[in-house]
């Protein structure tokens, strides 16, 4: 039997959400929280509306996920977002000890692969699921505002 | 003539947080943010009373200041801590640009010299300032959550 809740199909919920992200003029990456195939928390990127360099897709989405389950710990939970976590990001993961990651595109310059930032040890990375979608849609961001300037 | 703003004095008031965070139960962090001897914002560790593994000091602090100023980067602001910021938060501090951050205790397993965290490259670090308070609060406090078990 098909599994139709795989990382693809949570994946895609992820990438509709940096797809809002892209509207509102925010740099595209979206996240979700899933526990047990039911997403719990649904995020994107907020840092010019906020004027917060701090919220970041997966940022609110540890947030919004320790909420609904009244409790600090995503021991339990996999996170999906479109763009590799930056150090403060995989920081935060590292506190939450969730238990897995699945990524999109690669971030070479500032993604936590290559800072070194460290997460729990409990915790599963899967990478580069839909990256291609992920990586064209930052790259269709940057040409547009290159653009508008 | 001697400046009354230095470094001391507001780390005494990043202390004074650091207190309250005690009285609430909370892991005794405090921090400040200065901008010209002006204090923009105060905090402290929040993350048992919001559920929250991101409510650390400083990433409230970050967000007060940069709610504040009206703009994300803190680059004429300093940062005051009573102990070594983490990967997340020193991730954060990357962002932000912050032009200086001054820390009182060392956190030798899990603060961000340890863990290879790295700063944005315009960002000065001091350390050691009132580190011994900094760290009798901190142990004063697992002393007293051991006996309270």
């Amino acid at each position: 039997m098909i599994n139709p809740f795989d990382d693809t199909y949570f994946m895609k919920k992820a990438l509709q959400e940096a797809e809002v992200a892209f509207d509102k003029g925010e740099i595209p990456v979206g996240a979700v929280i899933v526990v047990e195939d039911r997403v719990i928390a649904r995020t994107h990127n907020l840092t010019e509306l906020l004027n917060d360099v701090t919220a970041h897709a997966e940022m609110q989405a540890i947030t919004s996920a320790a909420n609904f389950l009244g409790g600090k710990y995503l021991t339990n939970c996999t996170l999906y977002v479109t763009l590799e976590p930056c150090q403060m990001c995989a920081g935060a993961l590292y506190w939450s000890q969730i238990s897995k990651i699945v990524y999109g595109a690669s971030d070479l310059q500032r993604g936590f692969q290559t800072m070194g930032t460290k997460l729990h040890p409990k915790t599963e990375v899967v990478s580069g699921v839909m990256a291609e979608e992920a990586s064209e849609l930052m790259k269709r961001f940057f040409i547009q505002k290159r653009n508008l300037n």
